[in-house]
């Protein structure tokens, strides 16, 4: 039985996102978001929505690149504390003591203590009212080399990455596995007549 | 240490989403997708890229509406044949012995088992390559009662939920609670200077 709770914005899970910029001064920034994810395979392409009127809103329109690296469960401070604040007013990386490290592709800084990071090329920008769509071109994916599997794949459960639940208000842990996908929906179909 | 993997679409979480519509015809249909979430606060809104030349994307476009629902774990299996079948072909709600009920406030079906719900009226197309990414209104959020806390929001503990790891291609439980947000970050700030 559903309840009706009118029009909220939910999604479970949603990814947490640091989003590094460089801003008019030059100084390296980060921001957390969790409106974001990938929006296309061809060309590989990454959308995050940010706040109008934010510091990193402004940085991703100046500069035309920014950065997106999935923080790891034990920084769950970290990315709370980079959501709270503004890079008007603070610099993030000193205060919180992460590392910025230079975009090889890209004009834009992360954190290295990321273990996953994306390197992106703004290509388009979409006004939604409150928020600011900005899609960018996939440059380059790092992984940590402990997290990745021997097909040289990012292992989920090596890589222990933080998640959202929004309305609730919580950061939780990823879970187990539970099935691979292309293969275990070959079993799902009910009452399928003999041939 | 980081590897650099190339231009490769990664993400950790997504999320696992089953996109309700009407055909042409006027027959529910159902589709997974993994690449959406919430993108503005006001309007409320979501977006979805569906991959182009899919039915799904089709009805979309014609309908202006569509659902999204979020199956839990236990729906594994008939979330990714949603992904791995086309309605063109198959009617995947009978196949998977699914309830299409219809939206109350928008021109779109949804499975009445998965325990979230979203109505969504279509407000923006923009065209991504291989993707077309959709953005909708959020009419409304349904949520089963039994996972709602008591502040009557969706608790993500009771609703175990499904998320999709790329790359891996592994369907992923949801772990547990790690810390609250807006709140967890003010102990953060490293060597903070006394005033």
């Amino acid at each position: 039985m559903h309840v009706s709770l009118g029009a909220q914005p939910f999604c479970l899970p949603l990814p947490v996102l640091l989003v590094g910029t460089y801003d008019a001064s030059g100084r390296a920034n980060l921001a957390t978001a969790v409106y974001g994810g990938i929006c296309s395979l061809q060309p590989p392409s990454f959308c995050v929505s940010m706040s109008r009127g934010s510091w990193t809103h402004r940085s991703i329109a100046e500069r035309g690149a920014f950065s997106v690296g999935l923080p790891s469960r034990s920084m769950a401070a970290q990315a709370d504390f980079a959501g709270l604040v503004s890079g008007r007013q603070e610099d993030k990386f000193a205060a919180l003591g992460l590392t910025p490290a230079a975009g090889r592709h890209v004009d834009a800084p992360y954190a290295a203590e990321c273990p996953v990071v994306l390197e992106l090329a703004l290509t388009h920008t979409r006004e939604l009212g409150s928020h600011t769509l900005f899609v960018g071109e996939i440059m380059d994916l790092k992984v940590e080399r402990e997290a990745l599997r021997e097909d040289g794949m990012p292992d989920p459960a090596r890589l222990d990455i933080l998640a959202y639940a929004p309305m609730a208000g919580e950061y939780l842990a990823m879970g187990g596995f539970v099935a691979r996908a292309h293969a275990v929906g070959k079993t799902a179909r009910r009452n399928r007549p003999e041939k």
